[in-house]
């Protein structure tokens, strides 16, 4: 099992052994150069690049461009879906080179998939059954090719989890999970419309490889399937909690779109965007598992508030990692929120503590036309002076011992356990 | 009360007494070259226009461009928006130029909204308190614009009536016709991004306003509370019936995009189409209406085949009108299809009945790029020497004459005879 004292070294020896052994004879399995003092944890993953082509993984390499170049350290939330999902789907990983054979160390997300492996299959079929569309063949392919590009699945194990930790003997908690990918993918979608994005999980999106259109009208009908599947577990109040957080997620999309490029953004705003965005989907996946498993109000209310912690948590997580982390570098992976304009906990904290000058520099550049380099560059320097990202990585291991506290009340067996290492693994690409 | 007998031109009457009456102390309020005869009803608004500024109302002149002018004349359902919204709320009516004064015959959406004004009142209440967003002031901004802009209120109509005529007394059929109109509302706010639209109910669209990134989310909270509203009646019947409604609303958007310029596309896929963008809503709407009013089983059904086939009927009577009606007409307000290479009911009944030249015609004309005036004039001789407008306009009649067939499973109330004369009101439009 993975704990933040083993830390990313242990993990990286099992990934390196993978690719040692995958580099020889496969196609296109490269390495580049990484960081040999392995003093940086994350910098191990900089520039490493796998080039693989399998059913549904295609993982660019750097020199593909620089949105590629993102999804190729771990640092956001994408590459936690490039992390975990081909390991689970293709046994490949990707890292630095070494030739340590130390015992495998698995993850928490590892060690929850193989906890909930048989349900997590029943939740991959229940997805591909009814992603199909008797009528317009259309949505299948779109759907296939998002929902085939892997990904962690994180939001469906943890509504198998909150059932589990229960004892749960039924099918709901299976048609949930698969409820709440659903809803995922088809905001998603709508995202990338949404953000112009040009690459997710390192595939093209759907919205370059068909149109807007396809992705606007696929997301519809995503929504629609997730509907009826919650539908089918009877529950008024499952529905409830659902259609209160499809609301939430809308709610919270928006508002990040007008928020955009305003440097009066303040941190409750912020918080609202990010609990849409992230958060709340997070809780209500962890809390309707527990609810059809026959959790009591207490325990429910303790599951949403773990999933809600770890969404936050996670979150932050990722908009300080946007900035290069708090041992902050350069680097053409880093800057995305910088470049859209997106007010983040960083510059919120970095504009409140900082002086006339520098709320003149954050004024100029969130407006999107002068994000180069060199203001990049800026940004990470005065980011760094106001300890702005030391600060807000504080705010995401707060979450962090938050949602640990919340599994307190839930009953102590092996899978909370799992779930506290969680909490812990997600704000330790940071550390 | 009106009647198919009664026709247009006494509808006319009471609009221009209106008209006359607003006309002269009235700012921008005029009439155009209107046919002088009445020989041609539909013509009494071909070239009437009428542009008030209002709170909530823009009706834009035809020189304003050749989208604006679709809304000038009574021949799809947006012009019924026009017709009946207004109506309602402004008071304002336009049409043709007469002095007659008969006594006002009113339509059976209007006596619908007589006999349902109370109901409908809250109905309209509960969408304002809906859709308004404590933290994203964007999403009323844009929702006020669309619900706003008035609207015929068509589908929660329905629902109200599938109560009433059950003689329901509680409130969950104003939730279930303010959840109709969200779904209706928020359909259209994203089928205005894949349809590019800078036009709807002849004010710019909420696409061109904002950006589609807006009525792309904002489509997505509209979406979030019809099934907040909905789950709030705690039926779990009528959340199957209406998550099944959004698949087939999602399912038909995505399979008309995919048959877009495909003269192959086949009737069924025609229906299949249609169904989904329009009478899956009808036929929902009218059906949840009386299902929560305890409905029978076979009662239900004969509501919901009254609101497919109303549905139906009317989306064949808008296809054959975009091609100027039964007595084709050459004008700036039809084409519209033609131009965005949809396979309507008459260009499939065209190319199964046309030879070889006409059907390579067809093949040319549906790509979207050869589609100028001259290949209009064209492709109207074809409809016209097929028989193919003549044809379509049959099936409409024919699904006109099923949905009265319905309502003979319903109780015998004077509302029954209302819905009866709207089956025959729609398809009007083409006598």
């Amino acid at each position: 099992m993975w704990s933040p004292a083993a830390g990313w070294s242990s993990m990286i020896r099992q990934v390196d052994a993978v690719v040692a052994q995958h580099g020889a004879g496969s196609e296109g399995i490269s390495t580049g150069d990484h960081d040999p003092s392995g003093q940086r944890a994350d910098a191990a993953f900089e520039n490493a690049h796998v080039d693989v082509q399998n059913e549904a993984l295609y993982i660019h390499a750097p020199q593909h461009g620089r949105a590629e170049c993102n999804e190729c350290g771990i640092r956001s939330s994408q590459d936690l879906d490039h992390w975990f999902g081909p390991f689970w789907r293709f046994g490949l990983r990707w890292g630095r080179r070494t030739m340590n054979t130390a015992a495998p160390v698995t993850t928490p997300v590892e060690d929850l998939q193989a906890l909930l492996g048989a349900e997590m299959a029943s939740v991959n079929d229940l997805i591909r059954e009814r992603m199909a569309s008797r009528n317009a063949p259309r949505i299948p392919e779109v759907t296939a090719h998002l929902v085939g590009a892997g990904g962690k699945r994180l939001r469906p194990l943890l509504t198998l989890a909150g059932a589990h930790l229960f004892g749960y003997a039924g099918q709901d908690h299976v048609r949930l999970a698969a409820t709440v990918e659903f809803i995922h993918t088809a905001t998603l979608l709508h995202d990338d419309v949404v953000d112009e994005s040009r690459n997710r999980r390192g595939r093209p999106t759907a919205n370059l490889l068909w149109d807007n259109k396809s992705s606007v009208l696929v997301g519809d009908y995503l929504f629609a399937r997730a509907f009826q599947l919650m539908v089918e577990t009877g529950s008024i109040q499952v529905l409830g909690i659902l259609s209160d957080t499809a609301a939430t997620i809308a709610e919270g999309e928006v508002l990040q779109l007008s928020a955009i490029g305003n440097i009066e953004t303040t941190e409750k705003t912020y918080l609202e965007i990010i609990r849409g965005k992230t958060a709340a989907l997070f809780a209500a996946a962890t809390e309707v598992g527990g609810l059809v498993a026959g959790a009591s109000k207490a325990e429910a209310a303790a599951l949403r508030a773990y999933g809600d912690c770890l969404g936050m948590s996670f979150q932050i997580t990722d908009d300080v990692l946007d900035y290069g982390g708090v041992a902050t570098r350069l680097g053409k992976d880093v800057g995305d929120d910088f470049r859209e304009g997106k007010l983040t906990l960083p510059v919120i904290r970095a504009i409140a503590g900082g002086n006339e000058t520098e709320r003149a520099f954050w004024s100029q550049a969130m407006d999107g036309k002068r994000a180069d380099d060199l203001t990049l560059e800026r940004a990470q320097q005065v980011l760094a002076r106001t300890g702005a990202l030391e600060s807000a990585r504080e705010t995401a291991n707060s979450y962090a011992q938050e949602a640990r506290s919340a599994l307190e009340a839930l009953p102590d067996r092996p899978l909370r356990q799992i779930l506290d290492g969680l909490a812990q693994f997600v704000v330790a690409r940071l550390n």
